[in-house]
């Protein structure tokens, strides 16, 4: 039986709030077994790039990385929210070790090529998640914590959405461990009625998923967010779980399984 | 036989130009065997706070690290250098891994308390650097990359001179193995003329340190400078070198021996 490595995506926005930030960290402290934990950068960027003078440039809602936006979120992403983290998850007795994908080459990417003109700058799309990296420090007892960054393998940092940062690493795992993926969200799950905060549809399988989309019950940014935790599940991720911030134990929320 | 291991110390002004820390970096990834680098911060950290709006105040010379300063020596020391160093030492082939003190938990350091009335702030002195957890990355081909930042085990980073972390290192590593100390620094070796770049002392022991003290030959910040590296020496580190950053290879500069 393979052991079990419950890896656990959070958010900007929990991680800006401290509050917020502690209550995450406590309950991540009390899973059980293997942990990766990977975050989100959040507004703190934009503002540390206002503050600075760089303007941060949007495109369809999506950042625009130039080289002293890379430089902030570096910064940020990779310094202020990734070893803050750090500490107050070794006060809480867990060993944690901040990442980005440049330490010990675990997460190697390749910048985005421009696409009908549009440039993102400098983003990685991912190439490889190395699990051996990953479980080399998991059997050292270490609780890597990722940062949305990675790098080219030639010398240049790359900024890489948290969310794809955690799917590839929970796929990557599955070679080797029972990989649990959870993306701690602002509401309790997947929601059958968008109004109604208790009506979390509890199981999405893939036949579930096109029966909800084709009664209009999941739309927009929720279809990516459940095609990629149905890709994961598809590469030997045991389940995705998609929950609240302050429930990320793998019981509540939105399970989906193959 | 133990096995070597060679730990460098780079400045922040090497490190904030990117011709200078090319070279030192690529020095630096012919070193063989088992290695470490310790970076310093520099001035950059003085650039963010300054365009942050944040006053950086210095008594005699050292800065004072109140929450918001250690929030940017977080972002610099943390983020932007540390994990710039680390991706351009994966594209020179050498398997950096990016830590701060929190990291693995492998330097623990204590909140400087007030001395007769001066508080830096959020400064580190250090209880313990790990040799364990290093041993473990090292056993493992990775290169720590040491940022100048500690942390308290009570969830707070602070930040601690990067040459202490480097002569503790250097002294923690000493038990396991043949630590070489390298002080990288601005003039090819410790004078015997301070207008003469080419009157290097070669050797320096305990005995040749009183009689250079004794001449004045050694004076003012090269005193305790010095006198770290003796005692690291003393606590059973190989030797100490102190060298350009330029020639950082072990075999020029000035030898600090028992």
């Amino acid at each position: 039986m393979k052991e079990t490595v419950t890896v656990v995506k959070v958010g900007g926005a929990v991680v800006e709030d401290e509050q917020q930030l502690d209550t995450l960290l406590t309950t991540f402290s009390a899973i059980q077994g293997k942990k990766v934990l990977v975050h989100g950068g959040g507004r703190r960027a934009t503002k540390v790039a206002a503050g600075l003078g760089i303007e941060s440039t949007m495109i369809e809602g999506r950042r625009v990385t130039d080289a002293a936006m890379l430089e902030v979120v570096t910064m940020v992403y990779g310094g202020l929210v990734n070893k803050n983290i750090v500490a107050k998850l070794q006060a809480k007795g867990v060993n944690g070790i901040g990442l980005t994908g440049a330490d010990m080459n675990v997460i190697k990417t390749h910048k985005r090529p421009v696409q009908n003109g549009t440039d993102y700058g400098f983003v990685g799309d991912v190439d490889k998640v190395s699990c051996q990296v990953l479980s080399t420090l998991l059997e050292e007892g270490a609780v890597p914590v990722l940062a949305p960054l990675s790098h080219d393998g030639k010398g240049c940092l790359l900024n890489t959405n948290a969310d794809t940062i955690a799917a590839e690493t929970a796929k990557a795992l599955a070679a080797r461990y029972d990989v649990t993926l959870i993306y701690s969200f602002e509401k309790k799950g997947v929601l059958r009625n968008p109004d109604d905060d208790e009506s979390v549809i509890p199981f999405i399988t893939p036949a579930v998923f096109h029966t909800l989309i084709e009664e209009g019950i999941v739309a927009g940014g929720m279809i990516p967010k459940l095609e990629n935790a149905l890709a994961a599940v598809d590469s030997g991720v045991r389940k995705v779980v998609i929950t609240q911030a302050n429930a990320i134990d793998g019981t509540q929320g939105t399970i989906i399984t193959k």
